[in-house]
């Protein structure tokens, strides 16, 4: 892949992002979040763009030619690669929080399980667990933590009507499901963001695992 | 084990299908779903010909050695090694379909325990899953992915038939479970095969969690 | 992080504990028992003071500048850094056992679902498990070990209080989880606090996978 | 620890023993199958001598010195050092059966869990399993595989027993599990005896999870 920049982007400053990227990659894939070539990941480079993977490839292999430029529209910039059909869904982000700096979607067995689980409810509410508090703007285990669940479906721009429609309700979002999928979840920088991951992957996990044993 | 070859194949050519098989076994077997020396993979060579796994070994530990030339009836080639009781599967894909270069049978706890579960219906039906896109002419999470389970049998020509008896049926194949026992996949290359077998694996994963939740 | 010593206590005895404390919470870290920066980890350094790690860092990626001194009622000594909001309750282990070395309190998804399930009876009751010989003082699978379970909550005092008011009714006490958070455990040295960690864990999750398949 | 060896047996056959275990331990500590210390290996040296791992180690950090030489009738030979409890369940095995040169004992969740659930019947009966065919003597699926579960003890003679009546009785014996305990397997050298193991871990984590599913 070429990727030729913009003049208002230093060289350093994509590859900062690209290198960030694919570290990030890298240990996710280990975690086996990213199977078989799902999985897409961003940050933003400056106030208009952002890097992002290239479509179709194995996360635990990406190298600095596997990211590409885009604008906040979603169009490549400066290189003829595809990027990830959901990349609406990253560029959202952006263009509504101008302090988010990195959004990572991942796909892993628990976070697939739990949006085929309460997709009919549309949400899972988290209560009662101390990690809710690595949520930024968490304080307490007392708090509620919601995360929606919305449809799959092959076209973006009805997902990103869901995320508005759930904006505009009035409602906190940290990271959102799509049902049978995965998950989103973004941050002010690349450690907030991993955090996030971290402990909601940890919460799906643990409320699955409390739903099973009650029935038991 | 010495192997020689015949004069239409190079050296070469033998070795980088046995390096590729050898790299793919390693790393199936990091998964853990290759216990106690079972699982056999192979690459086609050429129109007549494929390597495959010798029977027996520790597929952590294979070297270039472990891998053994047949003919497309399933008979050694150059070598008096004996290949896995289930050679006739792997070539009966070759035959069929020229395009395949690659089979991979594996026999994780997820894959027995499937098998065994859905032994009676016949049948695994994947749908809503993301992840069927994975499998190569599937576009949409709304498909249905249908993966046979064949009774287990000691004598391969029963499940040979079986496998022709499905296809003679006029239905898509993209691999098949034994009861009891384990996945066949493949795939036009090694990369195709590792990602078939890579989604099979999470989506029977995610069925079976999401029986159990369920029933919570 | 700068760190001065008092007079009484050498360099290399807080660089010992630092470094102890460091390997522990990697290898617990690798084991995904401190998810999104959660659990804190001590070693007694003398009679009046401890060392700990400071709050809200990656546990993977410590270095000896993220372990610091404090005194026992749990003030930073010789630093300005932020000691965790949960040094109290390490801190009440060493006021009360002189010959307690080490605490490790950690987080996996056992010790959370464990702790929500048996928050209503207060107490975790293991007995027939061989691996209970491994906490010091139990002999026999046949003995009986009790886990309490403390309520969770943002103010460490009322926790303190809950943690003396066990010990005055005579009960013994070697590990506590807090309910929808994690476990504290400790001994008289790193090796024990490590095996007693290893074998509680273990044995909360045996019990729980018997609590699932009693009920099938 | 310092190990004086008889004139008959030389250094070199008591080393290669000692790495052999040594290797085994760390890469079954690796899976976790050998919890806070627990678990003990062995080899056979010659007619009348066996190699044992000491008493109450970290499996996963065993050295040359952390294996000693005892008798058949389980006495410390040697050495001063003292050998593991269980000791006469691995001698009680190399007397029994002379083709016999290793004996693992692990302790494994999967293993812990199913001794406690089966140990009412005192038995666990597999049938249906491809993986039957990984121990030695079996041949086909529908063979049946039988597991005893003894009641667990901390007075050997007791278990000794229990294993020499199954025995009388004219039953197979390829591996035993003792409630809330492990399991113990040997074999006529370590590959096979590895071999053994990884195949009953595995089946019996399947027979656990398709009874999980077929109560879903």
């Amino acid at each position: 892949m070429t990727q030729t920049l913009p003049a208002t982007i230093p060289a350093s400053l994509f590859e900062q992002r690209a290198d960030a990227i694919v570290e990030a990659a890298r240990e996710l894939s280990d975690l086996g979040w990213t199977p078989a070539t799902s999985s897409n990941f961003s940050m933003r480079v400056d106030d208009a763009h952002a890097a992002i993977t290239v479509s179709g490839k194995h996360k635990g292999r990406l190298g600095r030619d596997d990211i590409m430029l885009i604008d906040l529209a979603g169009n490549a910039v400066g290189t003829d690669a595809r990027p990830s059909a959901e990349t609406a869904l990253h560029t959202q982000i952006y263009r509504r929080w101008p302090a988010m700096q990195a959004v990572l979607h991942t796909h892993s067995r628990t976070q697939s399980v739990a949006s085929r689980l309460y997709a009919g409810e549309g949400v899972i509410r988290l209560q009662g667990w101390e990690l809710q508090k690595a949520i930024s703007g968490y304080h307490s285990h007392d708090s509620v933590l919601e995360i929606p669940v919305f449809p799959n479906t092959q076209h973006m721009p009805e997902l990103v009507a869901r995320v508005d429609a759930w904006l505009e309700a009035g409602k906190p979002l940290h990271a959102y499901l799509i049902d049978g999928h995965g998950i989103y979840t973004w941050g002010r920088d690349m450690a907030e963001t991993r955090r996030h991951l971290e402990a909601l992957e940890f919460l799906l996990a643990c409320e699955l695992d409390l739903k099973r044993l009650r029935a038991s």
